[in-house]
This record gives structure tokens, sequence and C-alpha cells, in this order.
């Protein structure tokens, strides 16, 4: 079995231990067109596999189903058709055994394909493997938060996991790390000419950006400080928001972060282990960009630029990159990381780099075509898989979006 | 074992061979707010004879689990708050076992309620228990009904059962049957003063009603008669529509009864064994209000009054009732049936008979408070259980609904 | 000028009168689709006349304008396509003024058409005369409803009209009056074979009905029991509503009449002379059925059935039928009046009478098309006009409906 | 009468006359939310003085009309409630004469307020006016924008000016200007120390921004060009589209630009003239920036960024600029200028320059709280004021918006 082999049975198996904890009744769940079912996800890593390396590189290759085509197209426009979204958990067909037998022959005709070495495309392959495994790792994360949202529906507050509560609370100092102005290079970059590690599109090309003198916080936001913003009326308070937000707040109602509840005057959050107390000094999670921007506004700080975080990020020590947990969920109390808590949303807009293609074929439609309305996310989270992280890795929802591990870190202007 | 136990265990196990077919992931399945999922059907029956029996007379009885009172809750305001119809298929929890577990605990409880006559309110006892076994049956129903929608969404068009279709294509001759004007008697009538026979509220007080000499047909209207008002235009004819009806077709886009559709210029239809040919000599069945009534006004006649129906029925032969069959969905031929094969939509909408009173408390609100908006059907389906038909049962939904089983009796004035 | 001539004139006239106090501005107010322009109401009475009677019988007549033909049809689609309703308010041009010459210019045909009275179909001319006629008359009373709905929407709360408020505060007793048991003929009746009085086709055939014993109030409800009706909680408690019902208190907040507003503990109300105080002892006005049905439960009492009306208002004193005020608005004491009042709910929905047969082509979309969903009111109000009352006139609105002037009489089964 | 004076006589007094070929009924049209009535503009302009200038500075002021606060308030949260904005067309009240005597009384106001050179404040106040004079011109453009997008409702078409079409047809040749990398300086910079030219916030700080090698058009693509896209089936092809693009287009049934309409195999629009032939030379207009983005990708190009379009337009020659036209509307053929023709989409999101920073208090409000969601577009349009172009200036709509005066230049990487 050689190297790519290994790394995708890994990384497929892991999304089945992931399940492990479900009830059967928990993989069809779908509480909003967002929030795909467990059971979706795992059909539609496989069908990646199975529509961009088997059906166009394994010879003789018989489809499984030929109805999952279309049944788990995401959005793929360029491969046809697609299952409406929205309708996901109305596909009590196939069922959950069913997916896993799915899973089990995609998973055997991938290992076979990869042993063909001497197959005229095989670079592709290896490419588009390479990029199915980051897929799958995305989709794990979508597993956990899409998880959290479905089962939050539920007054019983079912826990994924009864244990591994992390609690603790050793907060960092505040600190503001001094930025210089000037011309840097951004997006990712080979480190030297054999460097196969991997990058979406999105990252590409690495290009010049100015910025000037700006300050970073060290460490994330905490819930405490974020409990002083709603203690102080900060959803009460226009001034603090975007027009959209605002407008956002008013129909939405909110006063919390979502999953937050007050019982008994003590602030609770709906958690992978159920309903639990909020361990206070913990990082702010489950916020929108808007609650970010005004949360920021609040603290007469504002948000890093997408560029600013990476500079920043790229500055910085990376052992605590290497620290990944292996078990999703517990918040940690090492804010001061950068890629193991929250995704941190950033001021910018999620558009493409200057000079950036897009691959040809429906392949191409991974991330360029999203490029509009969203906003860019820099970091990872306690959900995002191990080896999952990148100083220069854009992540992107919109501006509402609350249901991903996402919180703040601030940024200044600094005029010395 | 008393009878009532007997019959108690008897409804509530056919229920549960009724679900025998199904795969885990079926039960959770909700389309549209109106079609419950399975589950909730199974757990809701088990919480009416929970909440309006063992809390209320069983002594010292433990509710199984205190947030079924709201989560089994259909819309009874009198016992509280009620979880949001439109998302019963997010309670994954409690699973399908534990909902079974729920209906055994329930089931022992209420064996050991029904043994104790000696009760002081065992007359009221017993009147709930044969309503709750009534409500029993009706769910039976809807679970049918409401899993056809459910599974219909699938693309793969999963088969409830794979045997047991019926296409055999007998059709009796269609004739008028010419009945006479006069002041009838309408509602349920105990036969004499120790009949013991059920009915429900809305069936009562029996009054008096004046009709004008009318005609009624001696079958059921077939898909080949439907078949023929589609291919002349009658989806696109407004003459023939009432306003609001006109309205729905626009916007709904309909242009044939639900689930059908045409294959090669066949008509197909999706059923409980799967999409089948249409067997064209059987009852046009999933018919709304607003399509019974243009299909009427095409062919020269009108839909019946409840009235005109109910004392059309009680003239009729009743050997036709007893020859209920135990299986649902094949749909026979026997189009003469007045009961067990599509409920039939009256003219008339739903409102109290003269003098209707409804039971104090929260169990009044089982029939009277929806007695606005919608329409009468009378009749029985092949999905209605055995035992649930009688001349006088007034069933009701709203005129744009489809997915009971529902059809078409015509009649015409009589003005010779 | 003959009556006909004479009649038509009077009545084309009397609603130029009542569109006098208009701003040109307020002409194209539509708050809500159901509300239309008073601009639209002028038009569309005219192109009533226009297509039913010029077009037709009117030899080398030219439309005024042929794409009026569209913009001013309601619902006829037997005449062909609609301007969509909701958009009616975007129709800038034709202005008033170039309404007013069009309503010039169909007066000026419509006399020279009644001329000839040896014209081959005058009889049909006649008739359609009269029904257009009538048909002016319910606009000239949606003219009211709709322009204080629609001014109603500016804070500044315009009035139509500044004098002419009527405060008197002269309730007379309440009373039931017993009525009996026994076969009616109910609908409208030529009182001789040369009787030319008008009717609608929806007040036909006379036919018999079976009333069982009953109890009628002689006045309407007044705004001092329906106060107390809400400050005994009426609106929060769901065991008085209809289920419809009270999904429509929830969405729609209500908390009071239409119109109603509390200012320093006193109940205010929109009128057309602008924001006022309440006359307390006058009846309630602008309310829907659900909240006449509710009121009525929570009376003891119920909603008569449009029979049990008609036969009731049968019986009175037909004195006060004449005492018709011409300047709408203000709400006399005179509860007693069955008919210059409020329209008053009943319980029947909106259905054909045995044997109603509609007119052929688009004129007979007049009213049967709408037999459906819909309720009947009876009387009449204060923005009736003058010599549009009859005891078998079926007015119809939808249950939820509040913006005509619509109130409750009270009735009772009488079981001595 | 001081400059200042004249100035703001001038714009105010432009206003009017643009509004003079309006019959009444026009003044209150508004088909969406975001099309307001024209009444409302010319009442929310003079609002916009009273409420930042004459109620604060003016000694004594007394307010016109105290309801008018809310009645006139766009979105300023800090001043207080807003009517809201979807029913701003129920406002017959004021009437139109009503609104010009309102702005009489303001220009009164004002005009003795800026008499006032030794006030306090007066440099807050000739600030603040200036301002206002440039927000009353952005209303200028929006009154023909709206009016547009409104009379267009009307199935009659109605011209708000029957005369002044220009159908000139002189393209000129399509050429790349090659541009060069570097860092630039963006934004808007004052000449020199004493210069009082006009900007607004969201144009400064003046910064540096790193631009790679690119190529951008020296004219506008045509009506020509655009139909070309069309009837290469551009509207069909998703690959050509942004994912949120391609669901508007399907949503919105998107099948050319706006006001398009094909008559016997010609296009015509709909205009401010009225119904006219395309004149297909001229530049294409009413376009999204989704459909600016799918056409520039069918091209082989994309869109410019802003700073690259900035960077280009410093470059030309700017005596196009001064060439502007006091009649709006016509499209002439000068497609090469970047200033009177259309607003041109451009890649950038709206977003804060670096170190941006807003006004304190409500007027704050003015730019800064919209930077979310929507993209910046640059140049001006024919329905531009005079005197309201700059080559900094930052126009911005949502990506879907299409009723403003918008179009596309192309640009394209510069890999030589």
């Amino acid at each position: 079995m050689n190297q790519l082999q290994q790394q995708y049975l890994t990384v497929r198996q892991r999304f089945e231990a992931l399940c492990a904890p479900l009830r059967v009744e928990d993989y069809g769940l779908q509480a909003v067109p967002e929030t795909s079912p467990a059971k979706w996800h795992l059909a539609h890593t496989s069908w990646f596999f199975e529509i961009f390396l088997l059906k166009e590189y394994l010879s003789d290759y018989t489809p499984w189903n030929g109805q999952f085509e279309v049944l788990f197209n995401s959005y793929y426009n360029g491969i046809g058709e697609q299952f409406p979204r929205a309708k996901r958990h109305l596909l009590s067909r196939p069922t959950v055994n069913e997916v896993y037998q799915y899973r089990q022959a995609i998973d055997e005709c991938m290992i076979e394909l990869l042993n063909q070495s001497d197959h005229s495309q095989y670079e592709e392959i290896v490419s588009r493997t390479v990029l199915g495994i980051h897929h799958e790792q995305q989709h794990q994360e979508l597993f956990f938060t899409d998880l959290k949202y479905n089962l939050y529906q539920n007054p019983l507050y079912p826990a994924y996991q009864e244990s591994g509560i992390d609690s603790s609370e050793t907060t960092i100092d505040f600190e503001w790390l001094d930025m210089e102005s000037g011309l840097y290079d951004i997006g990712f970059a080979q480190s030297h000419s054999e460097d196969t590690s991997f990058s979406f599109d999105n990252e590409h090309p690495r290009h010049k950006t100015y910025l000037e003198p700006y300050r970073i916080a060290n460490r994330l936001v905490t819930n405490t400080e974020f409990a002083a913003f709603i203690a102080d009326g900060g959803y009460r308070d226009s001034a603090l928001w975007l027009s959209d937000g605002w407008a956002t707040v008013q129909e939405q109602q909110w006063s919390a972060p979502l999953y937050w509840m007050k019982r008994d005057s003590e602030w609770y959050h709906y958690t992978l282990h159920g309903l639990q107390p909020i361990t206070m000094e913990q990082p702010v999670c489950h916020i929108s960009a808007y609650e970010a921007d005004a949360f920021a506004r609040w603290s007469g700080a504002r948000l890093p630029s997408e560029a600013e975080w990476e500079v920043a990020a790229m500055s910085q020590s990376v052992s605590e990159q290497e620290s990944l947990r292996l078990e999703p969920m517990s918040q940690n109390s090492e804010q001061s990381s950068w890629f193991n808590q929250v995704w941190q949303w950033t001021s910018s807009a999620y558009q493409p780099y200057p000079g950036f293609r897009t691959a040809d074929g429906a392949i191409g439609e991974y991330n360029g075509k999203f490029m509009c309305n969203q906003q860019v996310l820099r970091g990872g989270s306690v959900v995002t898989p191990p080896g999952h992280f990148r100083p220069t890795y854009r992540n992107f929802f919109y501006p509402p979006d609350r249901w991903q591990y996402t919180g703040i870190r601030l940024a200044q202007d600094n005029n010395k």
C-alpha cells in the first residue's frame, strides 16, 4: 500500500469513526438547507471520488447506482442536475447501511486506481485524489457543525458525546502585536520545487499586497468579553452595526451568540456534549460576521483584513499548529492559538486573488464560483481535522452565518 | 382480559404491524408540515392515552418522560405548548426503539387501568379509551397517507411494500340513483338505548335537513374518466374552476392528480408499491376538492352535499361495508363501494350541526375547533382501518389538499 | 330621459360626488392587494358597462382605449387577461382626469344605448344595465372600505371628511327574539309576476330550509361589550377560538379590532373622520369572522346561520330599512337596525343554494366562482349605498377579513 | 447672495425642474421598496437640510411638521424611527403641493442660515451644506432610476419625456489600454491645501495599493456585444456564472437586461422616452454585477478592480469629463467616456479603505454602515447630475441590482 493509499484510507476511516456515536435516526437530520444530513456528507464525499476519479479514469467502471449522480451532487452544474439541497433530509433511501456499502465499494475501486502508477494520467489522478481527501476533511468539519445545529432543534438537547468536556480556564493576557507596514507576499508558496504540500486554488497566485502599519491581538476574544458587550446593550445599539447586520439582528431577534441561553442568570450553551454552562474564559464562538464587526467597533477596534491576518500568523511561532487535538469539541484555553480554536472572521470579502484561475471542467466549480457575497475566515477550529490547517487557508461563509465554529481576533490601525 | 382491553391491544398492535416494512430511516420523514413522521404518529397516539387517561385516572402514574407532553402534543392548547409541527422530522431522539418502549409502557399501564372496573370514573375511562382507539385508527390512516407523500419525494421512488398490487379492472356500469325530496334525519343515531357503537361528537346531534330531489352516481369516477377531463384541457380552462381553485392550479402548476406522471405517453402513478402504470378503470384518487368540483362541472354534474351523500348511502345495501380488506393499498374495482375505496369530496363546508356541543376541557378540541375553511368528505378509503367506516362519519380537509385518498362521486339536481 | 337612464346617472354621479373630498394623490393608494385605489374603482365600474354592454350591443362602438380591457378587468377570465391586482397602485396613467373623461364617454354611450328600446336585445340590455348599477353600488361601498384602510397606513391619519361625526349614545336594551322551528323558504322571492326589483343570482333559487328553534339578538354587539371581551383576556385564551382563528391571532398579533388603539388608557379608532375616541355604545365594527365567533363563544352564544338571520329579519318591521342615511360614516345608536349599521357575520359558509345556476359567459363569473372558503354576511352597513339593502342579500368575505364594516349579532339554540 | 447660497439654490431648483414633466399621480409611485416615490425624494432631501442643519444650527427653528422627522428619515437610526421604506407609496399626504411648500420653507431658512458667516459653527454648517447638496444630487439620480422602474410597471409604457432621443451610432474601435504594475496611491487627494473640492468620506484615506500589470478597455461594452452573449446562450450556461448569480438567473428568469424585450425579432427597451428600438452601438445598460461578471467571463476577460479602474481613469485625458449633458436620458455614442454614460461594475466588494473613519453622530451613517454585501461601481451615468463626477467616486449597489444605469468596462491580466 503506497503512501497516498494510506493517506486516503486514514481520512476515509476517520469519517466513519466520527459517526460511531450516532444513532441511525441522527444520520438524516437537516434543520435548514445549509445543514446537510450526516448520511448525505458520507455519500457525497464518496460521490466526489466516484465522479471525478473512478468514472473518468478507472477503466470499465460501472456506477454503483446511476441515480446517485444526481442525488449526491452538491453544486456541480458541470456534472448535471442536483437533487434539491433543502430536501436532502427526505432521502431515507439509500439507508445508512447502504451508504456504508457505497463507501466501501468506492474505497476498493480507489485503492485499485491508485495502484495504477503507470496510468497515462496518473499525475492528474494523484492530484484529484489529494483534492478529494481535503474535500473529505472539509466535510468532516461540516459533519460536526451541521450535526450540532440539527441536534440543537430537539428540546431534549441530545449529546453527540457524553464525555470529554474541557472546561479549563487559563486565559493568557491580552496583548497587541505590532505589525509593520510594507509590501507583503500573500498566498500559498511552494517552499521548493518538489514541495508537494497541498493548497486550494483560491490560495493562488501568491501576490503582493501593501499593508499600512497595524496591530493584531495575541489571542481570541473570550466569552467573558463578549458577555460584557451583551450586558452593555450591544445587541440593542444600532450605531454599532452594519446596516445589513442591524436588519438581521431585528429580523432574527438576536440577543446572544447562537446556542447561548440564560438559565437562572447563568449563561449556558448547547454543545456536542449537550447543554453545558459556558466556560467564560474560552473563546467566544458561533458568531456571525455582523456580530464580530459590531463587537470590534464596540471595543474600539476592527477586524483584521485577511492579508493582515496571514502576515501576522506567518510571523508567529508555528509550534501551536502542531498541537492538534484528535477529539473535537472541547474548547480549550489556548486562546493564543491561531489555528485550532475557532475560525476568525476577517474584514475581507471573499474575492479572487489577482491572476486567479480555476481548473477546466466541473472541478473548476470547487471554489471560484463562490467569490461573491461571502466573507473570508482564517485559522481553523476545534472541529477542523488534523492536518487541515494552513496560514494561507481561505475559508468563507456568508456574513450572517453562525453555525460554524467562528469567533473574533481583533485588530487596529497603528498610527503611533 | 376484558373486551375493551382486547380491542385496545388489537388496534395498538395493528399499528406496529403496519410499520414492519419500514427501515429505521423511513420513520423520521416529513416533507411538509402536514405529513408527520411515522415515529411521531406512533408516539402521539400513545401520548393521547397517557395524557387523557393515565395522567388523569391512574393513581401514582409517573410520566414516561416529562418532555414528551410537549413533543407529542399535536394541537391541544388546553394541555399546553406544542413542539412546532413543521419540525417533527428533527426529533431523531427519542429513537424508534425508544418510542416502541414508550408504547409498550403505555400499553401496560392502560391494561392495568382498564382492569379497574370499580374505578369511580370508570365510565369516563371507557369512553375516553374508545375515543383513543378511534384516534389511533385515524392516525393509522394518516400513517399511510403521510408516508406515501414523504417517500414520493425520493427520486428512487421506494416501495412501502413490493407485493399485493391489485390491478384488476372490472368497472360496473354507471347509473344515476334517483333520490326523493323531503325532510331527512341526518347524523348519528343510537339504534337502541344500549347501543354502544362509537361515533365522534361532530356526527351529532341528529337533526332534520330538507333535500330537493337529486340523483347520485352508483359508482366513483374512474381514472379513465378523469384522464378524459385532462385530455379535454380541463386544467387549462378557467371557466371550470372556482376562483380559489384556479389560483391554486396556476400557482402549483397542477396538470394532473397528485402522483400522476406521464412516461412514453402512458400514465403512471406513485403508489405504496412504488411507481406503477395506472389501472385506468379504478377510481381516480389524490384529487383536491377544487379538482373534484371542476371535474363535476365539466361533466355537467356537481358534488353531492354531505346530507345527500348520507341519505343515499343509508339507502344502499350495507353488505359492502363488511367486505373490508385488511391489506391496504390495492385499489380494487368495486367502484360501487361507498366506503373502502376513496374518500369522496362533498359540496359541504365543514360546520357544526345545529345544536352541536363539544366536550369540556382539552378533549373538546378534538373536532370542533376545525369547523372553518375545510370541506367534508364522506365514505372511507383503502387505507382506512377496518371497522372505522360509518355512513355518518364526517372527514374533513382543506379544499386544496391532495395527499389523502380522495376521489369523486357525482350528483345532479333532479328536475324531471 | 327614461327611468333607467335616470337611475343609471344617479348612481354614476353619486360615485363622483363621493370622491369630491379626495386629493389627486389619494386616488392611487393601495395598501394591500384587496384594497384597490379609488381611481381603479372609478375606471373598473365604467369598464363593466363598456365590456358587457357597449362592446356587445352598441353598434359601431369603438373602445375608449383598447388596453383598458386588460387594465381594468377585475377577475373575468372569460374576458381575458387581467393586470395583476396587487399592482393597481402602479397605474399612475391614465390620470384621474383621464379616468373622469373615460367615465363621461361611457355615460354618453350608455345613455344612447338605453334609448334604443327597439333594440332586438333590449331586455338583456336592461337586465345587464341594472346589474351594472348594482355593481357600481358595491364598488361605492368598497371605495369607502378600501380608502379607509389605505389612508390608515399614514401616521398623519388623514380624514376623508372633517365634519359629520355622530357620537350619540342611545343603546336599546338587549333582548332575545324567540324564533320557532320549522321549514322556511329562504332566498329572493318575486312578490308578483311583474315585480322588477333586483336581486343577485346567488340569492336564488328560493328553497326550503329546516330550522331548529332559536333565539336571535334584537340589536348588535356594542363596543362596550367587545371591550369587556378584550379586558377579560379574550384575545389570549385559545379555548375561545377556532383553530385557524387562533393561528391568525398569533400570526397577526391581534389584540383588538382593526383601527382600535389605546391612548392614555382610552380607546380610540381610526375613522373616515380621522382618529377619534370610540363611542362605546355604538356597534362594534371591523371584526373578522374569527373574532365574531370567539366573542360569541365567550358570551355563551353563537353566530346565527344565514337562514336564521334571514327568517328573523323578515319577521321584523321593515320601517328601519327606509331610514337610510346618505352620509356615510357616523355609527349611530340604532343598534336594533338590521341593515344600515354593520354587516353581520353568519355561521354559514358561502355556498350555492340548492339548484343554483350561473349565467352563461363571462358575466356568470360575477358571484358563483367565489363559493368556497368564504363566509356569508347579512345586513348592510353605514357605507352601503341607499337602496342596496335586502333581507336576502348575501355578502361574503374570507373569515380573517377585517377591513369591511363588519360586526356581530348573536344567536342561541332555544331548548326551553 | 454668496456662492454657497447660489450653489445650494441651483441644485435645489434643478430637482424641481426635473419634476416638471410629471403628473401629480406619478409622484407617488413605488414598485418595490428600493424605488422610492419622486415625492419622497423631494421631501427627504429637504429633511436632510432640516435635520442636520436647521434643527441643529438655526436658532429658534421650529420644525415644519414634527411627524416629518419620522416620515422622511431614510435610514438614520441615530435620528430615530423611520417610516417603513416599503410603504412610502402610501403617503398620499403631505400632497405634492405641500411638499413643494415644505421645500420652499426649508430653502428660505437655509438661505438665512448660510448668511450667518459669523455663526460659531459656520465651518461645520458649510461642510454639512455641501454634503447636503451632494446628497440632493444623488437623489436626483435616484429620481430618474426609480421613476423609470416605476413607470415601467404600467403596460401603457408612459414616457417621462417625449423628445430628445439620441439614437446616433458611432462606436469607436475597441482597444486595450496597457497599464503597468506598481504601487499606486488610491483615493481622493486634496490637490493643494486650500482645495475645497468635495469628496465623500468613503473615498478616504488616500492609501497605497499594489497592482499587477493589467489591460483595460478603452470603451464600454455595447448592446451589440451583449446581444451576442444572449444569442450564444449566455443566460443558459451555468459555467459562466457565479453561484449566487446563477441562482438569481433561475429564480428571476432573467434572459436579457432589465427593460429589454423582443418584438418581431427586434430588440426594444423601455426608456424614459417610452418603449424604443434599441440603438445597438450604444453601451449596454441596466445590467447586474452578476451579468457583468458572466459577460466578462464569456469574453475571456474580467471586470476591473476599483483600484485598476481609478488608476486607468486618472491616466486618461479628462476633457470628456467636462462634456456633461444637462438633459438626462439619451445614450450617446461616446462609449469611450468614463463618466457620463453608465456606471461600471468593478470586481471589488464595497469595503472601507485602510484607516477609514466615519463622522460622529447620525451623519456618520451616511456611507460607512453599508460596507458589506455590496459591490463598487465607478464612473457615472447619463442621469448623474453635472458636477457630480469624480475618478475617486465610489458608488455601490448589491450584485443583483439592475435598475441603475449600470454597464460594463472589461479588463484583463497582462502577462505579456
